[in-house]
């Protein structure tokens, strides 16, 4: 058996991760700049966020959240009682030995946590990360530059097409609609492996300009297994002026 | 103060992370083709492996792993002392019960894991990574749709200048040289905002461009706090032919 048939380990890198904190309950220790930062990470990840800080300590952003009972919120400094029922812990705070005791703590109780800004203390980074909808994709160099995993992430978030969340959304139709086309349990397979097809067939930019008649159109093609181009299914749909009248250049087409 | 200068909550995504194992214990049960994925995953993120499995069941590349030494190996079933001193575990066997029992044994121990297949036992997921150097790339669709991942994952790939990854090499590189030219501690503020600077006033392709010469151009502007166009630095080093004789498109040229 060759060595080379196997992807070679290149080392080095982080294992990124989607965690999920949704009603997990994460104490953000800290209430400023940075703080504000984590708190809206994980409040977009539906975790259940409790900030621990003195009330003068607190940034606007972080004020406002409290406000708006978006946090719960305990207006004092950390004491090792927080760390209670807690799923994960980020610290910010301008206090070296402060967080390195609250480190301490977290490991002898298993808690994952992120020091803000001391790396040896982090279970975990956080990185540059652009949502749109269902879509995160996260840019991260491994701590050799935070500001360019900015540029690398506005870089990707501009060249990608405006609608890529929303087009995950549209596959997930698709797939629910293929389930009501061919609802049998012993047609999972050829289910799965037509949307690979499809999948396979479409560009980004094909999926991203799909709309709902396209995707009924593409329907009619499960049943005998074959998946037309994306310019074949529009001329199919009356759009025949695009259509040089030959089903040659449809993939699959039996 | 107006509630709309804060960004809203979005909610529904995951907590991307890139998560530390290097030198930790990964325990991976099983040896299939997912195993396989996972075991390349975290070994190159510098993780210990151990790998647990029948040696009936391995597969290939597992197999290439264990006797290449990159994975310790332990030729039998799970045994809940496999999770004695062990940082994360990762399951992927056809035996939804067995699963089941070692994910509510992680649980009991408060160890991070991933139960292949089984969303509910899955305190991460994992997504499609892309890898370049020092730079990774995760797109993750939370769930909705993992093969549109490896769609977005490639289409970024295409798109990302080839060399984006030494680049970030590059611009470390940048930061090391400086420290050299403004060696000292009271210049720390001072070289952080010309780094900003550099970051803003340069595209990822011009960053990417930027060769050991170029470098050393720019060193040159950091007395004067300044930064020239990508143009404007290739100008200076002799290629006149390119510069119009009018130093106007310098970005801080004072």
């Amino acid at each position: 058996m060759g060595e080379t048939q196997f992807p070679e380990v290149q080392g080095g890198g982080s294992l990124i991760l989607a965690w999920q904190i949704r009603n997990k309950r994460v104490l953000v220790v800290g209430g400023g700049e940075v703080a504000a930062g984590r708190i809206l990470n994980v409040l977009n990840a539906d975790a259940k966020v409790t900030v621990v800080s003195p009330r003068e300590g607190l940034n606007p952003e972080v004020a406002y959240r409290i406000e708006k009972g978006q946090v719960d919120y305990v207006d004092r400094k950390f004491e090792p009682s927080d760390l209670d029922n807690v799923d994960m812990v980020l610290t910010a705070v301008d206090d070296p030995e402060a967080s390195s005791q609250i480190w301490k703590l977290c490991k002898e109780r298993k808690i994952a946590a992120n020091i803000a800004d001391v790396p040896p203390e982090c279970d975990f980074y956080f990185g540059s990360v652009h949502r749109d909808g269902p879509l995160q994709i996260m840019v991260s160099t491994n701590g050799k530059g935070p500001r360019f995993a900015n540029i690398v992430r506005r870089s990707i978030a501009e060249q990608l097409p405006a609608n890529t969340g929303e087009a995950i959304t549209k596959v997930g139709k698709l797939r629910q609609m293929l389930r009501k086309v061919a609802p049998g349990i012993e047609e999972g397979p050829k289910r799965m492996a037509w949307m690979i097809k499809v999948s396979d067939a479409y560009s980004l930019e094909d999926l991203c300009a799909m709309d709902e008649k396209d995707m009924e159109t593409l329907l009619r093609f499960y049943a005998p297994d074959q998946v037309p181009r994306y310019g074949c299914l529009k001329a199919m749909e009356g759009e025949l002026d695009a259509f040089d009248g030959s089903f040659g250049f449809c993939v699959g087409w039996g």
